[in-house]
């Protein structure tokens, strides 16, 4: 099985990573972002998004109720029909859904948030975002046997019952482990991890568990976090993590032939 | 089996149906609008719905591509997962599905439509609308028999692979018959069909295959495609369509018990 998380950059061009994505056999999965329209839709409607950096140094989007509402529109509802509609036109049964549906993906809410603005200390309360704890993979199969490709997104389901939005990398390493997938590829608007992110043709073409952590230093902001993804992943044994380019065609195939960045165990 | 259908009117209590939809025992399918959402969000983004008059004189929504991402957002997107959301809160393992996924709804898109405009006739092209054709009753008990109980809205799926956007009443009926219900209940801004629309004690308490062509003459608008869509699901072998308010507490119940529209083969 094949997991394909693609990311929602302004610039990944969406119609090669599905053309590709609908040439490959076997039982396989799409997981997809959709950050730069929600972006997009959230400065149209004048509520431009609050980003905001914990007490680690992580940025994140605060995601308020109206928030939440506006990232439905465009995670669950746009981009994930949109898709499902183009995979269709090429012969692929798609069938779009979500982390609440059904109760597929299920997290923690962390609710209040401490994080720093303009260097001091404050606390934030109704933040919809949290952890993933575990997915619903009889619901995968359920879908995979009867023949639909499962296209994923957020949000997904606390324990209490509320809409979270989650990290999507985080939510494809979880799918990938917890179907036991034999491969995971992120597509998205890099080649591959760069040694220097300012050149383009420093891709790292392989990592291996022994490596991986000596890449930390070079990997940056989001970067640093889809490479402890890939760890944990390896580690939980899925056989391959790809990092390669979203913006180009055939870029599975690509990513196969290890154009990006490869990491396995050895 | 259950169907409910509940219109996106700006005045319907969606609390008020999902509370009492959760009650409903045994197997049962939430099918939902979001109309007045979406004319929210279009004025919002600029982009104000046009409505167009056809040669037959009935009003509907011009669908171009905009119209439809926004559709998607409102309806497969903020609305569904909303409803998913609030529903798993109080124990339904609810399961959003647009017509679009795994082909759950199929129809015809009509693509150029013959209308009026300031009184003169005009073809518009680009229209994502059309007629449903079939339901895929297979991924509905796929669903059903696993214990989800699936929150369905728009778009369909043209043959073609077009994402379209269908009569919601008309999508409820096409449900009720393929899955052959017993009850299908629509829930809307008014206490049933009015005999005088002005006056809401004129509620017709219950209907005949005899009757039904007579209240033709004093449905309006939008009820008049509810009564023929009512007809039409008796006629095929569902037992009882309800017509009642939207806009109390326990709707479902009280549409049970007769306190609205009843319409029955005799």
């Amino acid at each position: 099985m094949i997991i394909v998380k693609v990311g929602g950059g302004e610039t990944v061009n969406m119609p090669f990573v599905l053309e590709d994505f609908a040439r490959i056999s076997g039982p396989k999965i799409l997981v997809h972002g959709g950050n730069f329209e929600l972006n997009s839709l959230s400065k149209a409607l004048q509520y431009p998004p609050k980003m905001i950096t914990s007490s680690t140094g992580q940025k994140s989007r605060f995601t308020d109720e109206k928030t939440m509402d506006m990232f439905m529109m465009v995670y669950a509802g746009k981009i994930n029909k949109r898709i499902v509609e183009c995979l269709q036109k090429q012969g692929v049964n798609a069938f779009g859904v979500s982390g609440v549906d059904g109760g597929l993906v299920r997290g923690k809410r962390r609710g209040s948030i401490r994080c720093v603005e303009d260097g001091k200390p404050v606390v934030l309360h109704g933040d919809f975002t949290g952890s993933i704890e575990e997915v619903n993979v009889e619901l995968l199969h359920l879908l995979l046997d009867a023949g639909y490709t499962p296209v994923i997104t957020s949000p997904i389901l606390s324990y209490e019952g509320d809409a979270l939005n989650v990290d999507h990398d985080k939510l494809a390493m979880q799918i990938a482990t917890s179907m036991k997938a034999d491969k995971l590829i992120y597509l998205f608007e890099a080649p591959g991890l760069l040694q220097d992110v300012q050149d383009p043709t420093s891709v790292v073409k392989t990592i291996s568990l022994k490596t991986i952590d000596q890449t930390l230093e070079y990997a940056q902001g989001r970067m640093k976090k889809k490479v402890l993804a890939a760890k944990w992943t390896i580690e939980e044994g899925v056989e391959e993590v790809y990092f390669s380019d979203g913006r180009v065609e055939n870029p599975v195939q690509k990513a196969l032939r290890g154009e990006g960045t490869v990491i396995r165990k050895v």
